[in-house]
């Protein structure tokens, strides 16, 4: 590959249709990254990002490869900075709104409730920050496994309940100004759930977790519930959705509710 | 299993939460059904559907079993017939509002350009309708995929040009009272496109769908720009959502691009 | 587009490395299709297709259109019509042997136990036939979603035991000359479950699935040895491949089982 | 949750059905873990584990936990360390053979081809060991997205040729006395392609991976056989798949192509 000239710069071109485009950038780039999963507790994780910008009617392309480039210098990202990132996006895009989204696992270590053994549980987290240079909000959604007990089951039995792996999402968009982790909304999910879930339980944790989950018994509708109840009461959160979703152990299609409240 | 006496019904009991929910019911329900692809054309696919209706604050739960009930009996759906369908569902669940989403691949059966040949080409398709029983609103949502072929590429190299695969998604709220099909949309996309495509494709076809994407470069922006300047002058479509995403062959994640507009 | 000379065929030419293909063809085509769910019932359905063959050490490329021509004229297929399509597409390739595998969701209208309500369920089925002219060898494997109950949580809690769904995945080669239906794999993977499933039940069939699994706990490794007492005693059979996967309600892993036989 | 009175180990049970089992443990158990990609260079990434062992014809149960608590306590693996830990796994089960299979995206930091700007490209890895005690034979199998652009598109088309992404995956069972890393087939795949990918690239690099497909245009045969050609010549390798799959830009399905070979 030999010197050459000037290389047209087709995508600065100017466009005529006079149709400014929403968001236009990147999606599904895999990268590995370190995040703040609490306060200075920083772990190793994978994440899928998608950065995207708004895009004038006047001009004809973006540049797809400087979000590629501000991600792979980002070797490392806290939810507050999420805020410094998408304004050095907006800037090297010149751009006046854009969409910065970060998917990745995250890992919590957890104690056995009964022995005590510790064991990782997963969670699919995402962070999200839309908007302008002054007004980008921050939304964390959380995907938490936990388990179910159906009440109709347990009361119309003779002995036994149906109960499943459920999936509570919760996605908040919260004041910025106030300390907040992916880890309260876990925990909000983990105690409006039959039970939580853990990686690895002996033979007295299993006892425990069969017996809390019968004695817990929730409908999918008392799930999200539970969680907007707890939603409603932090001050922290300005709006929320909670999901629900039962891979019903007796149908092979999934019960789900769904709550969502704009606070502000 | 002998007989019993009467089982207690645990959804129908009150609940003292004071906590309404958005949407209770079931989703993930696959079922054979005969959708009306055009005025009179019925063709028999697979659906994945999602039913669920809103529930009152003093009511414990919904019942899952009348969905899918419902959705059995239904074995043939039009466009048009949504809105009978969602009223039903509305009555049998006593509920104020509700969604039922489709979820279907749809197929045409397109001549080949250059040969004439003959072959199907598969479409992801989703029809959904949400609202109260007055005001249900029918939303098409269709995932075509279609060659797109990079301009700067062309420009800048002396021979050839990086094209792929790409899905462009549009998402349109139409004038019920108007007639409109989903392959309306799927045209408006093909036409936007580099080049459509088509399952079958002899030697004469492969050289004609080269040279039109060759002829006809188009970044990511212009494929959504393009089917907004259709969508904009088709006065059926009262909202829409046009999305783009190239699966670049030159890198290994995608490219993507956002129209949305509301002109109520 | 005008006239244009012959067009090469670049495919026809020859090769100088002298290395054959396994196997070359297309992949991941998406057709509806009707195939014979049991004698003389026929049901539509829509199937992902694989079709692919081998290629001699000196020829440079096959001809990928013929495969989907051959699949676009194949409207309908039953079990034992693979053996003919398969002997075409060999001929159609010049090919010496070949693999077709058609994947699709097949439904069963079933009677919930106690109400007798009828529901659809779904299964995953495929059909595959692999070998050369004479001697290819038709596979039928079905994904059968079933209630596993776990009898250590069971025997070791005061009350409730933790169940899940479960995917029972049977792969069996049979003998040709001998009736075969994918209904009779279903049936052997749902006697072989804590309980069946159905899409619809009422509140005295819910009573009655939740007493079944607790009075018929089985581990992974039940399950599967279940299903192979009956495959080992099944002449018909003559290699079989029997998986379990537990989706543990909880933890968010599964645990799995798999038994491997070759009686030939 | 008070002390309770010993809890019976079920698992632990004599069985009587006289059929052993070939595989029974856990899969999907997603967990951080520290890899070494080349000589003392170890990665942070995020991998699926699956973990099995044999079972006896005459015991009931295997002890899901155990292959949990390992997994668990093992935060970094090299290749060369597969033994030992499939070996750990074996003697904690008390098993004769077992299977450990770790899947996990793997990153290279590339430079692009005339800019020389950095970026990390990421690439599926499949690390597996199966056998027994003595004789466990370790897999790697890797999956490497490139640029194909079709011979017979150039050839026929007065401009221009189809291209498109593609999935290059190679699965290569070699001789563990030889020093060998997954890089090893990285760089086989990128080079039989018609180009391989980079996240990041400038103008001048888009210009050269434009003409450089273009000047290498290859089929989905040729793609395979000059991996098949690279594999056969390399003494380290004692059994390999190649397969490719062309996601057509030019169709809505895909072209593949496998060879297997046995050098044993």
């Amino acid at each position: 590959m030999t010197k050459h000239a000037p290389i047209p710069d087709v995508q600065g071109s100017p466009d005529g249709r006079r149709i400014a485009i929403t968001r236009v950038g990147v999606r599904d780039v895999r990268v590995p990254l370190v995040v703040e999963a609490a306060a200075d507790r920083w772990v190793h994780t994978v994440a899928r990002a998608e950065m995207s910008v708004s895009l004038a009617h006047d001009r004809k392309g973006t540049h797809m490869s400087r979000f590629i480039d501000l991600l792979h210098r980002t070797r490392s990202v806290s939810l507050e900075g999420m805020q410094a990132l998408h304004v050095r996006m907006l800037d090297l895009l010149s751009a006046e709104a854009g969409t910065i989204a970060l998917e990745f696992p995250f890992f919590l270590e957890k104690a056995a409730p009964v022995s005590g053994v510790t064991s990782l549980l997963d969670y699919d987290v995402t962070w999200e920050i839309d908007g302008g240079h002054d007004d980008g909000k921050i939304q964390v959604e959380v995907t938490v496994p936990v388990t179910s007990l159906c009440p109709c089951s347990r009361e119309i039995s003779s002995y036994g309940a149906h109960n499943q792996r459920s999936h509570i999402v919760i996605d908040a968009l919260y004041d910025p100004a106030r300390a907040f982790t992916v880890e309260d909304l876990i925990m909000t999910a983990e105690n409006a759930a039959s039970c939580p879930l853990w990686a690895t339980l002996k033979r007295a944790d299993e006892k425990y977790v069969t017996e809390r989950a019968y004695d817990n018994a929730k409908f999918v509708e008392d799930i999200v519930r539970d969680v907007a109840l707890v939603l409603d009461g932090d001050d922290r959160i300005q709006r929320y959705r909670v999901f629900s979703e039962n891979f019903e152990s007796i149908h092979n299609h999934s019960a789900c509710a769904l709550i969502e409240r704009d606070k502000r």
